[in-house]
Formats: structure tokens, sequence, C-alpha cells
């Protein structure tokens, strides 16, 4: 009996993990679709990246009621805890992330498409890339349970930032240089910002595997190669 | 015995929502010093802003303990469980409103003092302002358990969007018109979006009011009066 309640209890984590990984795999799909769009000017991907936003609500809802059940009758201890904790808090960090996608679509929908500038819109998105990849990664080190991949992503966030720092900077000249373009500079901006924050919840994620597979939580902020307050 | 067990249980729930109204006071007080700050243009202000975020990412997380603490051991159902649940959320859109003043904070250290625009700095803060008044209220409607307010905030967060998407047309007008501000302006265009975010989080917090005392979620977006994508 004891032995088929701790069987039962081990399908249910097993299933809260797969959900993560399902809106790990949704939030993906954003972030590549938001990048897309903004690259190309598609302005019904755009719109469907925003219609998808209510998906990953709506998962994220579902991960929060299966983990608060399993507490509730499982009333679980170290490890299994933590494993829901950790859960809880990168199904919020992968929902956000969704949201920052949401953003850079509505930003798209804003953009004049006969006014973009190629070099910065390649450089915006060549940041759009670089925050998936460290998702990916890091969605990688939650299923393969690899606490030294996801330090490598929590050290990778300072690339970002410094990328993301680069690119206000080029912005801002460019709008000194040719105020015909503040309109799509500032979309421009805002997207950097959004893809930089989404660096930011890879960061969080890996910090959250940290904690599930290490028991204790990191100290510190991870190291910063930016100038404070950029975005 | 079970009335000894219920009244432990009813401490625990009233200390918890104790720890989300500590946790609200900070964030507005968080919230009125980043205005503060960016007004004045006063830099140890902003420093302490961003040193206090930490307080509230760490009472964040000790509501967070709390709350599953009490899962654990009470298994709570129908309006209990809404009530820990609930606080949860609150609990989460507060930690977020205090990374978004801690951002105007940012904002504020990399202004140069000698170079603010006197006009649309006054409109920055007074979307602040607003911005502060509507979470000032939510927080009273979780107080006082009152529905109605809470309604009240949630149908109020259509009058910060327009404000906001009327900062941004502004702005992208000054720094046309003066290139030599476009630096600043950029600065507030961010400082806009996070007090317009700040105003999301209080409607969220509304609903989540909604939710722990009328048992069901509501329906579709708030009322929106803006553009799609500012900010």
């Amino acid at each position: 009996m004891a032995e088929h309640i701790a069987h039962t209890f081990d399908v249910q984590l097993k299933e809260l993990a797969t959900k993560v990984e399902e809106l790990g795999q949704l939030a993906v799909k954003q972030v590549s679709d938001s990048i897309q769009a903004l690259s190309t000017c598609d302005t019904a991907l755009a719109e469907r990246v925003i219609a998808k936003d209510d998906l990953a609500d709506a998962l994220q809802r579902e991960i929060e009621q299966k983990a608060i059940i399993i507490i509730a009758r499982r009333q679980p201890m170290a490890v299994d805890l933590r494993e829901i904790i950790g859960s809880l808090h990168i199904s919020n960090d992968l929902e956000r992330v969704s949201d920052l996608a949401e953003n850079v679509a509505k930003q798209t929908l804003q953009m004049n498409c006969a006014d973009r500038l190629a070099d910065l819109l390649d450089e915006t998105c060549g940041l759009g890339q670089r925050a998936r990849a460290q998702l990916e990664r890091v969605l990688g080190s939650y299923r393969h349970r690899d606490v030294n991949e996801a330090l490598e992503v929590r050290r990778g966030d300072s690339e970002i930032d410094a990328l993301n720092t680069s690119l206000h900077t080029k912005l801002l000249a460019r709008m000194a240089a040719s105020p015909q373009h503040i309109a799509i500079c500032t979309r421009l901006l805002f997207c950097g910002r959004n893809f930089e924050r989404i660096g930011d919840h890879a960061t969080n994620i890996a910090e959250s595997v940290h904690y599930i597979l290490m028991g204790f939580e990191l100290a510190g902020d991870p190291p910063k190669n930016r100038l404070p307050g950029v975005g």
C-alpha cells in the first residue's frame, strides 16, 4: 500500500514536470515567433503570438492547481517539496516570458513596414535569438536535471545585457542622426528591453533548477556586464 | 479540540494577510519613493529604492513559505484555499511592482540632472502618482474585503493606459523637435511604461480580491482605452 502511494506520488510529480516542459515549449515558440514576426513584419504571425498568450496563462494556472493539490494531499518534504515549489517558480517565469514575447508582437504591429531599419532590426532580432537560446538551454537543464548547464546559463546572461546596452546606444545615436526614425527606434528599444528581460527570466529559471537539485538558493546577483538601468 | 484547531487556522490565515499587507505597504513606499527620486533627481533616494527591492523579494518568499505550510498542514477547502492562493498571487504582483519601482530608480540614476524637462517630467510623475493611487486603493479593497472597490480599480486602469499613450506621443514629438533631448526622453518613456505596468499589477490584484471574495475569475480583459503596444 505504501509502495502504491509512493508510486502515485511519483506519477504526479512526473505529470507536473511534463506540464512545466509543455509550458516551456510554448514559451520558446512564442519567443521564436515574436522574433520571426518582428524580423519579417509578419502582422498575422504577430496577432497569433498575442492570441496564444492566453494559452500560456491557462497552462500556468493548471500547473499551480496541480502543485497545490499535491502539496495538500501529500505533505511533501525536502527534495519533493523543492521540486514542486521549483515548478511553481519556473512556470511563473515562463508565463512572464510569453507576456514579453506578446509585447514584442504588439510593438511589431505598431511599426511601419515601409520604414524599417535593416541593420538595427537585425541587431534587435539577434539579441532576441540569444535570449531564446538561453531559454532553450535552461529548459534543457531542467529536463536533464543538469545543474552545471543551469549555472552556465546564469553566467551567460551578462552577454545579453551587454548586447542590449550596445543596441540601446546605437538606437539613441540613430535617433539623433535621423529624427524621422525616432518612432521605429523607440519600438526597437522596447523590443530590446523585452528580450533582455526574457534573458533575466532564463536566469531565474536557472536559479530554480539549482534550488531543486542542490537544496539551497544561489547567493548574490549573477555576474553583470552592463550599465545600471539600460532598458 | 476541533475548535482549537479552527482557531489556530484562523490565526495563520490572519498572519498571512498581515504579511501581504506589509508587502503592500512596502510596494507603495517603493513607488512613492521612486516618483520622488525621479521628480527631484534625488540619487540617494533612488539608491535606497534599489537596495530595498531585496526586502520585497524576501517578504514575497516568506509569504509563499507560510502559504505552502498552511496548505500542507490544513488541506484547506473553498474560501480558505482561495484566500491562500489569492495571497500568493497578490504577493507575486506586489513583488513585481517593487521591481518596476526599482527600474524607475535605475532610470533616474542614468539621467543628467542639469538636462531635465520640467513639463514632461511632471507628466511622467503624474502618471506615477495615478498608478500609486490605484495600488493604494486596491490594497484598501483587500484589507476591507470590498469587491466593489476592487472592481472600481479594475475599471480605472484604462485611464492610466490613456495617460501613458498621451505621454508616449508627447515624448516622441519632443525627441523629433529637440534631438539633444533624445536620451532623457527615452528614460521617461521607460519610466512611463513602468508606471503603466504598475497599474496593470493593481488590476491583477483587483482580480485576485474578486476571486477571493466571489469564488470565480473575472472573464475577459478589463476595459481598455489605448492603442495596442504603447510601452
